[in-house]
């Protein structure tokens, strides 16, 4: 095999076959957005090489659509026979002539939204990050509130303003009251802020009424993506009480392109930290298999890593983020997102936001080029990495999201 | 015309053809889901009408969808266009023979949720409603938070669990914490409530980065129904703080069937409360026109009339609403659905929730069968309607959304 072969993927590539993410594609030649595997530097047309291998119409016919949303409604099952069938179709000799020019060139493709995002859920899993906005935004309460132990807090945000990885995010307009005054006053936020985490995409729809216990997690959590939750930290201030965040999130929240299966994350397994709470039994993992994750994040701002989030030390899971969030009977469908929370670890270089980061503002950060930042400024990029380990001593790639912040628009 | 015509229809009927409220039905000889336009006791298959009466492709297309979503998207021209030619096929003489056999009596119908919900948000515009739920939620605290008067506060709701009226509500286990505990329990929730709501039904895409101004709010608002935003109390008063509502309310939130056109509600408009607070240009209504809506709405709990909470009274407008959810740039999608918050009057039997009627469960209501309620029981069943001025003193009708409680799932 000459190193020219797309099959010429070193072993140790984050995007070798023990990886194989998904996400949406499109040529210049051919515009129609379509299914894209990831392996190495390329990218599989997943639809076009099940047709010319000759795949079974099942696994043809997930592969075959414009998004993921099908692949998703298809389930646990459904998920492992295409996992299998991509796996064998880029390492099986006899598959190579028909799959191999199916193989595009990154450099080629523009990607999409892979799927289309149903309910979007955003959690506050980090004790960390809890505790050093808790001190911000609550200055002489106890950061923790009481229920924060007890069960993972989350509220819904907006699905329609996901977006991939690359999209320009437009500085937003709103309230803001300035300490001090007794009036809010109105224009572009002057607290633009980063929230780096992890999204789950959900699959396999469940009825209202029914559960999804931590135990029957894995069946419905297709994979991961990074997630980055832009926050406007002035309107946020204002608005949250008593209903929770509203504008100060929902004008952008930007995911990486590629959707990692959580089988490629099986070396990534670790258990989260110690319980120092009792928890009710439908959120009691003491005597479960581990279900952190042990994924190495970095901040970048302006092409400089400005800290390292470890998701390893996040508090609560995504087992039980899922049984939290659906104990009450609410149900699920194909193309929800659940986000985990700005990942931030105990290091003041391992958080996750600016506003920690930068201590609300008091303390800016450097940037290698002289200048620094409280919050962001127009033009500046935010690129959000993570990997995670894999089999064998290589690493799992989960890629990149980034954004441009653009001016506010009058 | 006979008064077994289907066109027999008396003026004064809310369901006339001033009214022409969209819905989805279903019959059983032909169980497809498909457009439906109510007329007095019938329903019109406003598809198979267009065909009949060889209306303009466009007229046809968009009623032959099987849900109200590509209507929403076509935007304010269009929905101006069908409905007037809804309104020629009903009243014209030279379509009864073709239009006649299309209405079909409502007792020969199933009812379907009309559109697929983008994102649900829900805002908390009764100033009457936030002032004694914040006496009760926060004690000893100012009842109205600081922002209150400076902007309608709302948050995003889950949009997987809008369900149409006659769906049943499964009673939500989760946490809550009795009075005088520390830690919290697990259980069914033991304060079931309900909100009597107005929703607004979105139609007509905008990009990320854009804003509708409150006098483009009428392009974008296609019409309204009832809802139900269902509540558990005591899960909702643990989980709330710091990020807001979440599994006290995802379990179920109820919609009319029928969504009543902005057109139909013209003599509705109403000046809102006067405003005591000034207000930042963008939500500054004094000199535009009156985006009151004077509907009045009863709340029935097992058909006994507990309140009647008036429209009128509500103190942000739906213009106010929309302007203040897209002023941070958030694009909207057809199907978006944003509900006015719980609509509460200044009387005491005016309220349009439970806990507000009941005084936090502390002075239960008492029905006619000589039982009390506090809260929700199963088996209870919750009806709420609506109906609003017409022209010529005639009502136009919102029909109702109703639920009845089932017992919690193991």
């Amino acid at each position: 095999m000459s190193t020219d072969s797309p099959f010429a993927v070193p072993y140790d590539d984050p995007f070798g076959v023990h990886n194989l993410p998904y996400g949406v594609f499109r040529t210049a030649g051919r515009p129609q957005p379509r299914i894209g595997v990831r392996f190495g530097g390329r990218v599989l047309d997943a639809g076009a090489a099940a047709r010319a291998v000759g795949a079974p119409a099942e696994v043809s016919g997930l592969l075959s659509a414009p998004l993921l949303n099908p692949l998703l409604a298809a389930g646990r099952p459904a998920w492992t026979r295409v996992r299998a069938a991509l796996t064998e179709w880029l390492t099986g000799e006899q598959h190579r002539a028909a799959v191999g020019p199916l193989l595009v060139p990154l450099a080629d493709v523009a990607l999409d939204l892979p799927f289309e995002v149903a309910d979007y859920v955003d959690f506050y899993a980090s004790e960390h990050h809890a505790v050093n906005v808790g001190r911000i935004f609550r200055a002489g309460a106890d950061p923790l509130t009481p229920n924060w132990k007890h069960l993972p807090i989350g509220y819904h945000g907006r699905a329609g303003t996901v977006v991939v990885s690359g999209s320009p995010v437009v500085r937003p307009c709103g309230q803001r009251r300035a300490g001090g005054e007794d009036a809010p006053s109105y224009g572009p936020s002057l607290r633009l802020d980063v929230e780096a985490e992890l999204g789950f995409v959900v699959g396999g729809a469940t009825g209202r009424g029914s559960r999804v216990a931590m135990d029957g997690a894995d069946e419905h959590v297709f994979g991961v993506c990074l997630l980055n939750d832009w926050s406007a930290r002035d309107v946020q201030a204002w608005e949250y009480v008593p209903l929770g965040p509203f504008l100060g999130k929902s004008f952008a929240t930007s995911v990486s392109p590629w959707v990692v299966p959580l089988d490629a994350l099986a070396h990534a397994r670790t258990a989260p930290p110690p319980r120092d709470t009792p928890l009710l039994p439908y959120l009691d993992d003491a005597a479960a298999p581990p279900r952190g994750l042990d994924i190495a994040m970095e901040l970048r701002l302006n092409g400089h890593t400005v800290s390292r989030p470890p998701f390893a030390a996040m508090y609560w899971t995504y087992a039980q983020m899922l049984a939290h969030m659906t104990v009450n009977g609410a149900s699920l469908r194909p193309g929800d997102l659940f986000a985990s929370g700005t990942v931030s670890g105990p290091e003041p270089d391992s958080v996750g936001a600016l506003i920690e980061l930068t201590h609300g503002g008091q303390r800016p950060v450097a940037l290698p080029d002289g200048s620094t930042r409280a919050f962001l400024e127009d033009g500046d990029e935010v690129v959000i990495t993570g990997s995670a380990p894999g089999p064998g001593g290589v690493r799992v790639g989960l890629g990149e999201v980034a954004g441009r912040v653009e001016p506010a628009r009058d």
